[in-house]
């Protein structure tokens, strides 16, 4: 039974120029972090992402939710967890602060995600290893589809899981091989040239051979020139990713791509504004071959389905740690796997939660395990950092999903 | 000057019944309150509309945006108040919460007001009546039209104005005459059919010839009698507006929708949820010559761009208390005008704003003065409460935005 909440403010600066991209010069990595006391002795931990300034927003709004679950048990929770969700999600006065999006929505991830790390915690179990023994009915159980019924019936979310059932033992392999990563540290915007060439040869030392650099400059042939040194310094069957992080205008971004198109990044990630389905698709067609990575912004299932349903998204970048927490991931990345779209998470957790949820989405749902984002500048806070070796994710074996602060 | 900041968190119960929908089904209508404290001894006064919980979390954003203003005179800020806006809600960390959505858009709307308040005050005018005389250089210096690129540029936002000078004397008649009402009042969830007939018919003694009926009903069937109903109170010639406050998925309002046609509503207002743009388009197409109204719960120009360029909105309900304040709202006004579609705000400020914000639509930009929502409940709590008489607001005179509160 959860005894008590607690919610904190975690906040961690970060070393000069890291996490900087065109819009985000200056950030705070900072977590709303719930914590669900269980009686057993246990201790559900749920994080929300911010960068910084109001993040007590995020804490206060996580604290109205999380009173409601004082006194339950976890697994009569997570037995009907979609009910749950939907209620909270809709809570007739505060729902008209979203809905389903902005402070109240970051703070639905955070507790959330409590209630499945708790839940794994309680089974003694990984959360990966939790979500994929799980019955497709008992996963269902766990989602708000709400809103969905011309795309995502309960009905059909177990079909779609059921049908993955006899391929899922065959991708089991993946966790001994483990999950391979990306290197988005190579290129924040503030790093000179210097730094990013001299990052590059670190990457590729280190086993990677994807990473990601920032655009989005003022003066767009510093995009150019950059991303051509990345290039020049990870060869040519690297996968190299551009990310805007929204700095363009549509006008802009159809000009700008056209001049990285040489470059042959691997995606365009955030070229414009998050709410904008219409610029991206127009983008998208203008730009194609080239595909565009979306969702680090977009804040629930819905205008996913839109983005989807506007065949504009090459990449479904969706963070448990945006949407409303694990729960949402689960539900975007079905729509996704049905719209053939292969789904590489946003890491806002910096990939201790990701990196279970991407072997959930690979050996359940039949998800491509094409790569996850690793981001290292948090590793010295968790109790469990993430493992990443010769640019692989080594599987996570301790209970639960693995965001344990110190 | 600015000399300090004061922000009010005020909430407002109200009479049994009163404000229910089929999602809110008790509202405690509230309001973040920006003070913008002169040294000309004036108080400049903005709102956001909440339904009660959570109003305290839009407080503190306010005041994070409203501290910026702390020393600055109002004119100054007026003259560029555009970037200012721009600034403010691209703030770099605080803009993660968002961005342009939730909590800190909602701040963004009691900030900005509050600006535009102070400024007709220390001009002693009312609102309409400093925006109507402004010219177009001068209202565009007032927004922020970033993203817009593609669909609506400053020169273009001040063609538009230009372009409409010479019929502004022509249209200048609406003050003596005043603005048109429609009564939102007559139709809450929770009244009863009894009740609903009689307020029917009180709104006809009233003057009014346009109401609106909640809907969204777990039983459709209480939605088509309640609608027919209010059809045979008001008589044939009468508009009726249904409103299912997003209670419908896409197949459910498809299929209600085809009921309520018998009854011949003037339109149909939130169907389903309000960021799914192609639900909504699939649902206009369906459903037309019916017209679907949408705006109450859109949170900023880039998601009102995507239902015009999608052409699924027959009414664009853009609510100055919801989005990025004034500004904003008249941007959202632009777009509309350009696409051809009448704007008729939800009014989270009881009318007390939006009374200035129409007269300016219809005298400076050429849209339709058709009617404006009028909800009575908080009358008592203004200093300068609208005065609706035959069922049409009489033109406010008193300096400013008439949202001083008691």
């Amino acid at each position: 039974m959860i005894k008590h909440i607690r919610i904190d403010d975690r906040r961690f600066p970060l070393a000069a120029g890291a996490g900087s991209d065109a819009i985000h010069k200056d950030p705070v990595y900072s977590y709303a972090v719930t914590n669900l006391v269980d009686d057993s002795g246990l201790v559900g931990v749920g994080l929300a992402f911010t960068l910084g300034e109001g993040n007590d927003l995020v804490c206060k709004a996580a604290s109205f939710y999380a009173q409601q679950l004082e006194g339950k048990d976890i697994e009569e929770i997570m037995s009907d967890f979609g009910r749950l969700s939907r209620a909270l999600s809709n809570e007739q006065q505060f729902r008209w602060l979203g809905p389903h999006k902005g402070v109240v929505q970051l703070a639905l991830a955070s507790v959330t995600n409590a209630c499945f790390d708790l839940w794994a915690k309680k089974r003694g179990v990984p959360l990966w290893k939790l979500l994929t023994t799980l019955t497709p009915e008992e996963v269902v159980a766990t989602l708000d589809l709400s809103y969905l019924d011309e795309e995502l019936t309960e009905e059909q979310a177990k079909t779609m899981l059921r049908a993955q059932q006899e391929h899922a033992n065959g991708r089991m392999s993946i966790i001994e091989k483990g999950y391979p990563g990306y290197d988005t540290s190579i290129g924040w915007f503030n790093y000179s040239d210097d730094k990013v060439k001299e990052n590059c040869k670190k990457a590729i030392d280190a086993g990677f051979n994807a990473v990601k650099l920032k655009v989005g400059s003022e003066d767009s042939q510093r995009d150019v020139r950059r991303a051509h040194i990345v290039r020049e310094a990870m060869g040519h069957d690297a996968k190299i990713m551009l990310d805007a992080n929204q700095q363009w205008t549509l006008n802009q971004a159809l000009r700008i791509c056209e001049m990285l198109r040489p470059m042959n990044p691997y995606w365009i990630e955030e070229p414009t504004h998050p709410d904008d389905v219409f610029a991206h698709k127009v983008l998208a067609d203008a730009i194609a071959p080239m595909k565009l990575a979306l969702g680090e912004h977009v804040p629930n299932r819905l205008i996913f389905k839109n983005y989807l349903q506007a065949k504009c998204a090459g990449f479904i970048q969706v963070d448990a740690v945006r949407v409303g927490g694990v729960s949402e991931f689960i539900t975007v990345s079905l729509l996704a796997k049905k719209y053939g779209v292969p789904v590489v998470p946003h890491v806002g957790d910096m990939g201790q939660l990701h990196q279970h949820l991407v072997l959930f989405n690979h050996i359940s749902m039949g998800h491509e395990a094409l790569f996850l984002e690793h981001i290292p500048h948090l590793q010295k806070h968790f109790v469990h950092p993430v493992i990443v070796k010769n640019g692989v994710y080594e599987t996570p074996q301790e209970p639960g999903s693995s965001c344990d602060l110190k």
